[in-house]
């Protein structure tokens, strides 16, 4: 069993967003006095403080009461609500969608992202992904058994793009990579990648024959007006080599339900329905109801709440921004700061730990999303507004206490 | 990518249960005139004539309105649910449960499948698995890149037990087969292990260090007041080697939730969300709460529930026994029977397109379970009961309408 033992020893979720309570804490050497103040979960988006689309549990219960028809779809997800996102999301993507042959309804994006993974790659294919970014992506590749590239987003280097190192990138695709995943907006650090760096990766990719999976979780929620390219939607790229995921699971709010969709080439959809059959058959038939109001919500409902979102990365900003040491990009979409902290006297796992200890504050360490980003935690501020600031201020006053002396901070601080 | 295409090429779907309607049929040689009637499919159970667990729907609604804490759950499922559940599932597998390190919530009994073998198994490793069994489960093998070791039930040759073939089991056993799947009752054939059996696996599993998963899916659904011996239960095996499976799917119609169980030792549960992790984080967060009615059924709901079907079964048992040509052995347990059908003009997949486009009947090909079921169909008689007996009325005319000359049935007709 060794040969699982390894595999599965890298599959580690104890610092994972959620599972923290499942952490057994031999209590390290925190010292100094609670910080009191209404407790925050920054590991993940708190949905009481920002609800579901309005009318989601109606549209569950409509698909409960319908029956039959509701419980057991297609695997790839009842035929008429297909038809219905294909329409919405093309208009979306900019690019067309065939509902019967390239859409794909998945158990929450984490499912799209799986089976889009073990329908593009096989054990030792190589894959590029990006530096920071979504842990998962790295765990994915570790479980298909391929060969993780790594590439570089320098993303405090640059206020325009991402910073992702495009050089790095085509070194990766010259020397063989199958496929490269990227979310955008990035996860964790919230950055947007341009229209000249998503053209770039769709030349790279055609030229070279590389799958490329865009993960555009929150690519709805764009702050400042900003601009914001849809890969699929560029014109440039071959649509065979390109699998784009969504899903309403982030500034939608609804998690709970397990939704997600995976739009690609039939070829690629073809064989994600197939590995769906065996993981969890279908995403739970009733869940799917609950797609109705998607890109379809009420009025300004969006606006107001992406102008929520943006109101609170602004305060979080400013507190960041002054905090001694401390070095953070204003994220331009999605609800993520990845902060980088001047040197402490823990480890960033001890020091997220002394944080929920002692401030009742919860992040994900930067670890989680590289091994180099050892300064570094991620902080999903779809909280409450109120709530979400005292609770950065608990942070900043947290790392203030375990801070080194101030010439390591330059030394260290200067990266 | 041909390794992939290989990979994927042995994971169709096209024949599953509920994907019929893909099939791009080419209409073969179906003759005669169409069989008016209810259609009926028997491919799954019909929700809709026996519908879930009564305030199934409250429960859910009310998991939604507690917001964030039913959302985002543990990645095994929310803590209080688990201990509900390891109370009343240890009672009925008559042994103890610890909810914290032994339990995990899946999506479906089958990502509890998939998680228990991706757990369970790596590339190479060699399973065995029953024939005819659950379709999945050779899927599964074939998804982990294991080796598939068939082991015969003779289920039309006995009426005491499966029929297991314990020989070949031991013989599986001792050429280095890790781990052993089953169902119990059968699916497809609605038997039950005998207690003889059941401790007969335990033994070897011990003897030769093998893992075994029982799926217990429809181990609520027993009939005429048999005997069901849990593995689990028995205190013979080490507990250290058995997984069982169970959930609220069939019986109690709550598949439109995609809800699962899955009980083992602590290691493989936690190797389990691990997988869950990447795979699809959680069952849905608000169907979790549709849990709590589970094993809290009103008054007689499940006995009542359970004497429809044995209903059912009988008033179709009736008819096979007397079609001509038919083999059927009666279920025991469960919503299937697997009847073996005289020779006919079409091959089994052929038959089953004829079948849905004449008499708008849909079954499961035998070939699902097994390659050598060349002459059965499934049928889950979890249906309107008249409706489920007018069409397996048909069902039986359309075999005679197909049928080959009786020199080459008999000859046919002796296995």
């Amino acid at each position: 069993m060794s040969k699982l033992d390894d595999k599965f020893a890298r599959l580690g979720v104890d610092s994972a967003p959620g599972q923290e309570v499942r952490q057994e804490i031999e209590a390290p050497d925190f010292h100094g006095p609670q910080l009191d103040g209404t407790p925050v979960d920054f590991s993940h988006g708190d949905v009481n403080a920002f609800p579901p689309i309005p009318g989601s549990l109606q549209t569950f219960a409509e698909g409960f009461e319908e029956g039959a028809e509701q419980a057991y779809t297609e695997y790839r997800g009842r035929q008429t609500l297909r038809e219905s996102l294909a329409q919405k999301l093309s208009e979306f993507t900019s690019a067309p969608i065939d509902a019967e042959r390239e859409l794909i309804l998945t158990p929450g994006t984490q499912g799209a992202l799986f089976l889009a993974m073990g329908a593009s790659i096989s054990s030792g294919d190589a894959v590029a992904i990006v530096e920071p970014d979504y842990f998962a992506n790295r765990k994915l590749v570790e479980f298909f058994e391929g060969e993780l590239v790594p590439v570089q987003m320098n993303y405090l280097d640059t206020r325009d793009g991402s910073g992702l190192d495009l050089t790095q990138l085509e070194e990766s695709f010259q020397s063989g990579v199958k496929l490269f995943v990227f979310s955008n907006p990035n996860n964790p650090t919230g950055v947007i990648y341009s229209h000249k760096e998503v053209a770039a990766i769709a030349n790279l990719a055609q030229q070279y024959g590389v799958t490329v999976i865009a993960d555009q979780l929150y690519s709805r929620q764009i702050f400042d007006g900003r601009d914001y390219t849809h890969l699929r939607g560029l014109g440039l790229a071959s649509p065979d080599n390109v699998i784009t995921i969504i899903g309403p699971s982030k500034t939608e709010s609804l998690s709970g339900f397990r939704l997600g969709v995976a739009i690609g080439p039939s070829r690629i959809v073809d064989r994600m329905e197939k590995l769906q059959a065996i993981v969890s058959l279908r995403a739970a038939g009733y869940c799917q109801a609950a797609l109705h109001n998607w890109f379809s919500e009420p009025g300004d409902w969006m606006a107001t709440r992406i102008a929520q979102h943006q109101a609170i990365r602004d305060d979080i900003y400013a507190l960041l921004d002054a905090a001694e040491g401390f070095v953070a990009r204003l994220p331009e979409g999605g609800s993520y700061f990845f902060p980088t902290i001047p040197p402490i006297g823990l480890d960033i796992v001890d020091f997220s730990k002394a944080l929920r200890l002692q401030a009742a504050v919860g992040v994900t360490p930067g670890t989680e999303f590289g091994p180099q980003f050892t300064s570094s935690f991620r902080v999903n501020f779809s909280q409450d507004h109120e709530a979400a600031v005292a609770a950065m201020q608990r942070t900043v006053e947290l790392v203030e206490r375990y801070r080194l002396p101030s010439g390591k901070a330059a030394k260290l601080g200067s990266r």
